[in-house]
C-alpha cells in the first residue's frame, strides 16, 4: 500500500485504531470488502492501513458529510456491529479535520 | 502497543505515513529514540504506530503549539533530516484537529 495522494487541505480523516481478539476468522475478508466499498463512496479521497499488534486505518474524505454518509452506509454499519461483537478487543475511532500536509518531494501545503 | 487513551476532543494529531527503502540500517534505533523523546515533550497525549509495507505513526498532542515545538526540537529535526536522506522512499505528514472520538466500551465524545 502507498501513502494516499490526498488533495490540498482542508479535508477530513477518520483514524480507526484497533486490537483484534485471537480468533479473527472472517475478519480479513470483511476488512477487504469494507476497503473496496469505502473506495466507491462519494467524497472518498484515499486510505492508508497497517497492522502489527495494533492496527491503524486512516481514511480520507472530502468533508464531514462524506464521513457521515459512509458511517450510515447499511453494509458498513452491519460490518462495524459484527466487528464489535466478534473481532475487536479494543478500538478507537477519531474524526479529524486535516489542516496541513507535507510530503516527500513536495512543499508544505497549508489549508 | 495499545490504542492511545486520549482525553476528550478537541486535541491534535500528527499522522505520519511512510514507505522505507530496502536498506533500513539504523532506522529502528532512531525510530525508538524518537518515540521515547516524543513521550517526554510538553503536550504529548499518546502515540499509535504500525508498519507493514506502509508505516503509520499517529501522535496526539494537546494543541498546535505542542506539535510546533516538537517539530522544532533539535534532535527531532536532525532525525527527520536523516530519515529523508537515508530511510524514507515516500512519506506524508498531516496535521489534524481531532473533533470527535468514539471508543470500545464508551460512548462517543464530541468536541
Amino acid at each position: 500500500m502507498e501513502p494516499a495522494d490526498t488533495p490540498e487541505p482542508p479535508y477530513w480523516a477518520a483514524i480507526f485504531t484497533s486490537r483484534l481478539v485471537a480468533d479473527r476468522a472472517g475478519y480479513d475478508q470483511t476488512a477487504r470488502r469494507m476497503l473496496e466499498l469505502a473506495r466507491s463512496q462519494p467524497g472518498f479521497l484515499g486510505v492508508e492501513s497497517a497492522r502489527e499488534d495494533l492496527g491503524i486505518t486512516v481514511s480520507y474524505w472530502r468533508d464531514e458529510e462524506s464521513i457521515r454518509r459512509w458511517k450510515e452506509h447499511a453494509e458498513h454499519a452491519a460490518a462495524r456491529r459484527e466487528g464489535r461483537d466478534r473481532w475487536y478487543a479494543d478500538w478507537r475511532l477519531r474524526g479529524c479535520r486535516v489542516e496541513r500536509e507535507a510530503r516527500s518531494g513536495g512543499k508544505e501545503r497549508d489549508r
